[in-house]
């Protein structure tokens, strides 16, 4: 997608040295664009884990880029228990996304049909480049399929804005590009579609208000940025005509694992008969679990992202506390909607019935 | 209720001058603990407007003393029409709160019985006084008709932690004194009963995270400040055992307007069987409206409250910007939770079930 009508993508290798993966260093945004080098499975780990950059679909492709720095890194001898290690490191840095998981599956695969360690170095980045493009392309795919939807809604409206609610950043910056939930977005309002976001500013690390916002300007689409308490009232209100977020983690029968306030969004929209769409790349399917609530590990984040919060103070970026000094707060990044309050789910392959039945159909290799 | 050991209540007249009103200027909590004198009803208006204090039966107590401001500087001459102003003044400070509206009227009815300027002044003062103490005391009768519903759930889970979620302050900082959510929570704590709170932080302006927070860790009840997302997964979870909030206008029917987001606290609540309570003075029933959604106004507040948060960085309140400049915001002030979904009403009276015939039980002089 476009910055400042530059063509970037959100994870790259370096033009000028091969050894170096670029990211955008999301914590800044919207205030400051900074470029992060990175250099070591180490550094990839700690991106991954202190959230310069997040998103299912975009740790993975940099878990996958983590591997092969260490590649570079890796002794000659002993190169295969190395990259084990440095897999491990990846793995934990995040438990509920599980695209983490698969790109490094996919990785360890490669990884069983080398035969030395150059042969690593290149099989390593040749699948680290073709987990990216795939990830591009099934967001792309996303939003030709979600696309059909708001067409849909705005033949009923007769041409009024279509008004589309979203939760967190499942955008582009959470991608590789065009995004999960964005893509049928940017796909619309490409084809002339009058759509305005109603952004969930997604506390407590305001995802929606610092990037949501911010790409959604940036390619000139109309929003208005929310707290996460304001939906339910916007549905009951018939001001929200579609809800599209994305998932870190979709279960073998439709339960979706997303950002914290998910559940509630689509508590709201099964209220109101506002339709809910979760939006993913098959890559984040886990097809071992069936019921999301229990079997989903939820990752609790330090509480200190609660009690502080960071913004622009003049030309500085400020971190403020907002709570009483001594309370405890406590901070649970995700939370489980499940299957029976989501209307559908977007994928790169069509769009189904968030149920086994509804995936199988479109994935009928997952058939047990 | 106590503020480091001295017993506050959060407005009175001042010792010192019987011509100014004192309130604790909530803006600065818990940041820093201010007390502003207020001299005339226009600074009374701002303070209610501008939130210094806020809540629905404190704005109705502070009108009340505004007026009694106002009398003490009109003339004598043409006192009446100057107190009309003051009275429309005050009225138009915040739409949504029904006491607001409660408070002003029965300082019209003084004046309809007074027959001079200062007979106006000391019955203003006098009825500013008893809609005062009554405030307390219906919080004090609240907190005892609630009580026994946390003593239920204590046995039930023999002698384990109750967890109560609470959204917004509806603290003894909202009231004079107890609180309406809180009364119950208060006098629980007092009786020896093991609870904990959860504080939902409540954006855009954080009441849960400055003030419930403040106000519960004052009187060293074990609380954890949360997100607004974060509710829903504590109830999927059995981490909540009760929900209660306050309310700022309820219906004829049994509808609650309160904070923005409570809404969506409810829908998973009753989700999850969890029980959810509004608490209330009977001062926040508007007995003409029938439907809270359809009916009741809803403010719509700066945007700027949005996009901006203060907190403390060292020892400096800040105000940060949150989102990229130039994306609009909007601050919807509450929401309307459909009867159906709350499991009763705690009033100075007892606890109801949320409909007319409910409301009328407690208070049949209201029957139709």
């Amino acid at each position: 997608m476009k910055i400042q009508g530059k063509h970037f993508q959100s994870i790259w290798l370096s033009e000028e040295d091969p050894s170096v993966v670029q990211i955008i260093d999301q914590r800044h945004l919207p205030h400051h664009f900074i470029i992060e080098s990175i250099q070591s499975h180490e550094q990839m780990a700690v991106a991954i884990r202190e959230m310069h950059l997040r998103g299912a679909p975009l740790i993975g492709a940099a878990a996958a880029w983590g591997m092969y720095l260490a590649a570079l890194q890796s002794p000659d001898l002993g190169y295969l228990p190395f990259l084990e290690n440095a897999s491990k490191t990846l793995f934990n840095t995040r438990p509920t996304a599980v695209d983490l998981q698969w790109a490094l599956r996919s990785q360890s695969e490669v990884l069983e049909n080398v035969k030395g360690p150059a042969e690593a170095r290149q099989q390593l980045l040749k699948n680290a480049q073709r987990i990216t493009q795939a990830s591009a392309e099934y967001c792309r795919q996303i939003g030709i399929h979600g696309l059909p939807l708001i067409e849909e809604i705005a033949k009923k409206k007769g041409g009024k804005t279509v008004n589309i609610l979203t939760h967190c950043n499942a955008g582009w910056l959470a991608c590789v590009d065009y995004g999960t939930a964005t893509a049928p977005m940017y796909a619309a309002h490409d084809a002339g579609i009058d759509i305005h976001v109603w952004v969930d500013e997604t506390r407590p690390r305001n995802q929606g208000a610092r990037l949501t916002a911010w790409e959604l300007g940036q390619h000139g689409i109309p929003h208005t940025v929310i707290t996460d308490n304001a939906g339910g009232h916007l549905m009951q209100h018939q001001m929200v005509d579609l809800l599209i977020t994305g998932t870190d983690r979709t279960t073998r029968n439709g339960d979706v694992a997303n950002k914290i306030g998910t559940y509630l969004k689509a508590l709201a929209a099964f209220d109101n008969d506002v339709p809910f769409y979760a939006a993913l790349p098959s890559s984040t399917i886990d097809w071992e679990i069936e019921d999301g609530i229990r079997d989903i590990p939820i990752e609790e984040r330090n509480a200190e992202e609660v009690k502080y919060i960071q913004g622009l103070n003049g030309q500085e970026v400020h971190r403020v506390l907002l709570t009483p000094s001594d309370s405890p707060a406590s901070n649970y990044a995700f939370d489980v909607t499940p299957a029976r309050l989501v209307r559908g789910l977007i994928t790169e392959r069509g769009i189904c019935a968030a149920s086994e039945e509804g995936l199988t159909t479109l994935f009928p290799e997952m058939r047990l």
